[in-house]
This record gives structure tokens, C-alpha cells and sequence, in this order.
């Protein structure tokens, strides 16, 4: 995957050959039916196009780290915003909304006692720094959130509590909510009992010296005591100097800052509908990214993946019945659903557009990686009639199964509009490799893979136009079988 | 490879197991011959024992990073003299000689232009520091050393020269020594043509975001400007943008420096022979680590094999004729072979033990690693001969070759004893996966692969016993054939 470049111009090459395809299988006086549009969308996607692997290069290589409020993320709208315009989208706008951004600023760890060993560190996102001259202290290991909640308060006073939890491989990622408690949370559990810092083994599947970053919760409306992820060999490395019977000291040091008054934004760009131009198919992902790689699959790859399934739609000669809208989201990497700020561009999103959410039929985000879909979710309401099946049979060519619950949670950035009524859908992907890079610098565009995000595009673009060319209301009450 | 702890006390259990199989076969009034006590050296070895990994394990864990000079090498020999003492080994002493140590400091860089991004870098051992402010310039590429040869003098000036030659995969490592040359000589070359510092793509063959170091050559005694690895994905995005018609600026920053009068040291153990206790069979690894990882694959396994291999042998009830010698050489990692410091280690050996050299009969080197063993290559004298031979049916039953040539080069720490006239062995492993580690943080203990170390010290225990246990003169011409 290395040695890809982006041309200069943003290849409409790919699209151009979808939409001569297409126009072929019209030419033939009968307008073919939505089922064989959708069906030619996916192969189209399959064979291989450039626009998903040309937008996630030319963000990637021309932008780079996005963090919220950041001048790379303002570019990226910018840059965004500029090519939806030049690849036909209507109504391109840039919405901002204020933020208070957080700064990384320079980070360093060290084991000092039982000898020296530098440490590979990653402060969490919204830690306080440290103080100028770091703290040094014994760590205290825990191997679960819960197990640092039974220490008694005052206990950790002096100390730097660390959870030691291992994140668990899965094809469904379900490893990381099992462990992403321990990093929301240990921080204000471990100040509560007095530790100065609080350390998290990375919330990640790789053995590489890289930490995992990712947010920490917000407690009445700060994060308490600096706190930090350690690479997975660096807390294999305290593990086991604890269980071999020593004492270790480290030290950590962090100049983390926030920034009053920053703005980030949403880019909305839509593909009008030809009949219910205010209904709305709403496809999220996010443009903002942690600033220590260049944000390719977290979430490059599913603004990606979202602009390239609207725009196939877009270079068809008809457009679908309801409108088809792409919003990349501003602010999504520190995003709180449940604390003061929010999801901060979920939110402004659900805020800014409240009195058209009732409009919007059906949404979904992209924001797991680039790896193969291999189940969709719908709503409850189309589970067992004809459209769920339609979309089985356009689907399962490629290797898509009918997942059979509705989506629990479809994803941060549509949340809000999700919680405000509006039916949701996901399209489950492959998420053994996602925790290897994920919230690390490793983050980068070589970890794209070429195929699979082709089989991506594919899905969305097929699932997309099904939705947007049908007249289903996905907030029905589902059938009632006898 | 996680979870796994040392025990306080370094595990006699399995080479109490091999002594009392060895002492079953040879209890039957019949002493076994010398091939088959290789083969149940060897057996042993790839049934599992904890000598090889516990010392890798405690040696990466307990002391971690080695660089040479550092309080922590010199922690390490005292720890490797003191379990060489433990394992019953003879003779065992520490051998110091003086070294001017190289200290990295403090190190960064950053893309300026055209958009922020931080990059990953690892300063080049013997390069000096930038100055305070950094070295802020355009970077010019070249895809190999030869191409930046071709830049007619004064032509860098005010720039940062860089290579980006990549490093190819391949079972023997030849990648290694066709893109290290550009690591060695480029600083040099492109201060002969005005730059101001020196980028280098990682010789490596990982996508992580993990520089590869290594040490850039002295001209007339120094390295004339800041020199820098810069992890293959920073590689890739500098060259899209150039390619993409960008001029690209970078900061580089470090605080490299050099500690005069530091000493590094040999730590020297012998299994005496027990008919020609002068002549000598030297098994070589070197103790010292580059000091971002914790030194587990460069070389702790190394030194983990040969000890393993000649505690096996010292465990038997019958000694070898000749003397079985551990050397865990210092200073390796930024040993010069053709500088005016020389393979520091390995030269001091050959210098304090001249005199004896002409008795060591023959000398091996780890230092690849801890994967599998597929070849071994074997002095010219004995190519074609019954020894050959009997090495050959020993280890083909664990997948071991013999090459038809004999060993080209043999190592850097036994190079100067080599020059000096010691026949030399090769125990040839696969590397296709040791470059994506060598030289960087992620060098750690998680990388060992228990069974492949295994096979190793199975390898370097039968024939270091066939070899020490026979009469054969590796020196003497080889046989005419008809």
C-alpha cells in the first residue's frame, strides 16, 4: 500500500467509468429497477475506483493530524468542503461550532527504580499536565476499573494507581468497550483515592512501543490528575518487575494545555432527492483525528468511505428518490456522549438541524476502520419485510450477512440525532486489525487497505441508494408476525 | 510471549532434566559417542528448558536498555558475570576497556511545510547534537547513496539531504547490508556537499511508526553533521508530497553528546575441556543494546543461546576435549569494524587475548535474532569432510541445511579474532522478521518467539559440542578433491 500518490487533480476517472455503465444499462429504453441499480453500484465499488483511495490519500498526506480546533483541522474542512463542491454535491457548507481544544504538548515517562528504562507513553486526552518538574512515584497495579474502585480512599495518596486490564481481540471490537471503562474512568476513581497520576495499559491489541491515546472522562468539568497510556511491552515490563518482587518508581511528565475559545465544525454536503427532497439519508463519519498520526483509518477512511458511496450515487443519471447527505464531523476524538461538552459535532449537528431530524429516514457512520463489512443492522422496523431481504440479496455477493437485532448503538458522531428519534443502521465491519493502530501514531495511510476499502464503498453505496430510492419509513412500528 | 516471569532464582530444573537423560543414556556401562550426545543435546534443547529465556527475560527485564558505556550496561555485566558464576561456569571474569559512550539526549521533528505534522525520528549513534534552535531547511531526496554521490559540491547547502531507499525482506538479511551502506556514509556525503543535517528512510522493514538508529561512520574521527532515521511511513509521506510537487521543510532537533572517558567490558566464562583445555571453540554475542528498546532480539537472545548451548554441555557428565568459551562482548552497537574505534568489544577481546588466539580452533557469533536456524555454514577446511557430515545429520532433523560455502562474514564482535586467523561457523537464521525490530523501541521481550529460541540453542549446542568434543583442525587446508 506504499508508494500511492494522489494526482493533483482529484480523479473523476472512476466515477465517469460508473456513470458510463450505468447510462449503458439505461440506454436500453426500460429504466432499470432500484434492485439492479443498487446491484450495479456495489459491483462498480468492487471493481475498483479511485475516489475512496484518492480522498483518504490527499487528507492524509496533504493535511495530516487533525485534532479538534487545530489549524490542520480547520484545513481539513477547507480542503473538504472544496472538494465536495468540485465533485457535484449540493448545499456544501462548513458549520462551526465552539470548543475548548485540548493540546498534547511534550510527554515523557521513565522507570526509575529498580533501574533506569525509558518508558513509552501517550498523555490521555484532556489530562491535566503534569507539574514542571513531573511527578515521581511509586505505581500501584490493579487489573480491572473495579478492582481500583474497592481500594479505600487516602489508600493511593503518594502513588500512581495503573489498571493493567489486557484488551481482548475481536471481530466485533467488543474487546474495547470492555476495556475503554478503565480509561474514562481510572482517572477520577484513582483521584478519589488520592494517587497523583493514574496509568492504563493501552487500550489496544498490538505488542508495538506505541501507547494507545483516547479520552478521559470529565468529572465536574475537569480531568482531576494527569493520566496516561502505557505501550503494551512497557506495562508488560511493570508487570512483571512487580511480580518479580520490585518496588518501581517512575516518572511521568506531560505539558498538556487546552484552548479556550477554539471553534471546530461540520461539513454537510448533500445529493438532493428527485421526488422527497426533504428526506434525508444521513451517512457520518469524522474529519477531525488524535494528533500523533495522520488519522487514515480513525477516521479518514470513513469520510472516505461515506463521500465515494454518495458521490457513485451522485454520478448516476437518476438520482435517488430522497436526499442523500454527507456530514463529517468536526470534534469527534474528544468527544464525551455523556459528560458536559458532548459529542461535540454530533451534537451541534442535532442541535443546528433539530427541526429537520424528523426528515431524516435512516442514518449511519463509518467509523471503524477500512477492513471488510461482513453484517448489516437495520432498524427494527424493516427487520423480516422485503426491504431487509432486498438488501440481503444485493449484499451477500459480497459477504455481507443480515445481522438479526436492530443497531444498539449506531455510533458517536449521528448519537444525538440518533437519540432525538432518527432510525439507524450499521454496517458492522472486521475489527481484528482496528485496535492494533488505533489512537496511535501508527495511524497512517500504509495501514489502508486498497480492497477492502473498496468492499466498503460498495456497501454503502448499495445500502445507501436502497434507502434513498425507497419510500420505507424506517421508524414504522415493525410487522407484526403471527 | 506475554506474562511470563522470571523466577527470583535463575532455573536449574531443566538443565537438571538433560543431565539426568544424558546420565539415563550413559548410565548402560557404554559411554555414548560425541554424535550421539549431540543428538541428545540437541533433543533437549527442542523439548523446552528455561535457561535461554529466563535469561532473556531477566536481563531485559531487570537491567532493560544497554547502551554501551551506560550505568546500565555496566549493570548487565555485573548480572551476566554473576549467573555465569551461578551456572557453574569457569574462569568467569569482566574484561573493561575504555570507550567514548554516545548518549542520545533528547530528540524531535516536525514537518513545517507545507501543512504541521510531528514526525518520528531516531537520531543516528555518532551524530551531534543540532544546534539549540534546531536545524529548520527544505529536505532534498535521493533514492540511494550512489544517486547523492552524484550532487556536485555546495549543491546541499542550506538543505537536509535524504535517502529513502527502502529495505528489501529476505531470509538471509542481504537487504540489510544494501540499504545500511546509505546509513553509514550518507551523513558524510552529504556534508561534503553542504548540508546541514541528514535524513535517512529507516533500514528497516516494518510500517510502524518506529525509527530504525544504528550508527552513522566516523571521517577523520567525528560525524560532521546531525544525522536522523525517520520511521517508513514519515519516509512515505515526505516523498507523496515532494511527489506531489510540495516543498517540504523539516525541523530537526537533538541533543546527542558524547561522554569521554566511559569504559564498556567483555564478560568471559569457560566450560573447560577436559583433554585440550588451551584450545578454545568461542561462542560470541554482545551484551550491549541501542537504548530505546530493551535490547531482547539485539542481542539479549544472543547471548541467551550461546549461554543456554554451553549450560547444556557443562551439565553433562562428560566434559568436551576442548574448552567451550562464552564471550558477551560490550560495545558492540556502535562499534565502527573499519573506524578508528573499531568493534570495540571484539577488538578488545582479540587484543587482551592475542596470544591465544592461535589455539581458538574455531568461533561463532549470535546476533540475528531468535528465529529459526534453516543453515549452517561451516569453515572450508571441514566442507565435504566427515565432520561436515556429522553436523549435518544432527541438525537436518531440525530443519538445518549446510550451506555448500563457507561463512563470508561471520559477525562484527568475532571479526577481529577472525582477521587474526580463528576459522569461524554460521548458524544462519531467518530474518525476515528481524528488521522490522532491529534498532528501535520495539525491541522488547515480547518479541521472542520460545520456540524458534529453542531450535536455536538446540543448533548452537550440538555442533559446539561436536566441535569442541573433537580433534578436528578447522585451520588446516581442505581436503583435495580428485
Amino acid at each position: 500500500m506504499r508508494h500511492q500518490l494522489t494526482s493533483g487533480v482529484f480523479a473523476r476517472r472512476a466515477a465517469a467509468l460508473v456513470g458510463a455503465l450505468l447510462a449503458t444499462a439505461a440506454g436500453a429504453a426500460t429504466v432499470p429497477d432500484s434492485e439492479s441499480i443498487a446491484a450495479q453500484l456495489r459491483d462498480a465499488a468492487m471493481a475498483g475506483h479511485d475516489i475512496a483511495y484518492n480522498w483518504v490519500s490527499e487528507l492524509t498526506t496533504r493535511v495530516g493530524p487533525r485534532p479538534a480546533g487545530s489549524d490542520n483541522e480547520h484545513a481539513a474542512a477547507e480542503w473538504a468542503a472544496g472538494r465536495l463542491k468540485a465533485l457535484g454535491f449540493a448545499n456544501v457548507r462548513i458549520e462551526p461550532f465552539p470548543i475548548t481544544a485540548w493540546r498534547r504538548g511534550t510527554e515523557s515517562a521513565s522507570l526509575l527504580t529498580p533501574i533506569f528504562q525509558p518508558l513509552v507513553i501517550a498523555t490521555l486526552g484532556e489530562s491535566p499536565p503534569t507539574p514542571p518538574q513531573g511527578v515521581k512515584a511509586e505505581v500501584v497495579l490493579f487489573p480491572t476499573l473495579e478492582a481500583l474502585k474497592q481500594a479505600a480512599p487516602g489508600s493511593l495518596s503518594g502513588k500512581i494507581a495503573m489498571i493493567t486490564q489486557r484488551m481482548v481481540r475481536a471481530q466485533d471490537g467488543a474487546g474495547y468497550a470492555a476495556a475503554v471503562a478503565g480509561r474514562t474512568d481510572g482517572p477520577h476513581e484513582a483521584a478519589l483515592r488520592g494517587a497523583g497520576a493514574f496509568l492504563l495499559r493501552s487500550v489496544g491489541t498490538d505488542d508495538h512501543r506505541i501507547a494507545h491515546t483516547g479520552t478521559a472522562r470529565y468529572y465536574d468539568g475537569r480531568v482531576e490528575i494527569p493520566a496516561f497510556a502505557l505501550s503494551n511491552p512497557d506495562a508488560d515490563q511493570i508487570e512483571r518487575l512487580v511480580a518479580g518482587g520490585e518496588k518501581v518508581r517512575v516518572q511521568l511528565f506531560s505539558t498538556a494545555s487546552y484552548v479556550r475559545g477554539a471553534h471546530s465544525q461540520n461539513v454537510i454536503a448533500d445529493v438532493p432527492g428527485r421526488e422527497r427532497p426533504q428526506e434525508v439519508v444521513l451517512l457520518g463519519a469524522h474529519l477531525d483525528s488524535w494528533d500523533q498520526g495522520t488519522g487514515a483509518i480513525d477516521d479518514g477512511t470513513g469520510t472516505a468511505i461515506i463521500v465515494a458511496a454518495a458521490e457513485l450515487i451522485h454520478d448516476l443519471r437518476q438520482r435517488p428518490r430522497r436526499t442523500v447527505r454527507v456530514v463529517l464531523y468536526g470534534s469527534e476524538e474528544v468527544a464525551q456522549p455523556d459528560g458536559p461538552g458532548g459529542a461535540f459535532g454530533g451534537h451541534a449537528y442535532a442541535d443546528a438541524h433539530k427541526a429537520e431530524l424528523a426528515n431524516h429516514v435512516l442514518a449511519g457512520e463509518s467509523d471503524l476502520g477500512t477492513d471488510r463489512i461482513y453484517e448489516v443492522a437495520l432498524p427494527k422496523s424493516v427487520l423480516g419485510g422485503e426491504f431487509a431481504q432486498t438488501v440481503l440479496r444485493v449484499l451477500t455477493p459480497i459477504g455481507v450477512l443480515l445481522g438479526p437485532r436492530p443497531p444498539e448503538d449506531a455510533g458517536t458522531d449521528i448519537g444525538p440525532s440518533v437519540e432525538a428519534g432518527v432510525p439507524a443502521f450499521l454496517l458492522n465491519q472486521d475489527a481484528m486489525r482496528y485496535f492494533d493502530i488505533h489512537h496511535t501514531p501508527d495511524d497512517t495511510l500504509d495501514k489502508v487497505d486498497r480492497a477492502q476499502l473498496g468492499q466498503n464503498v460498495a456497501a454503502w453505496a448499495a445500502l445507501t441508494w436502497l434507502a434513498a430510492d425507497s419510500t420505507v419509513d424506517f421508524r414504522a412500528a415493525p410487522p407484526v408476525r403471527p
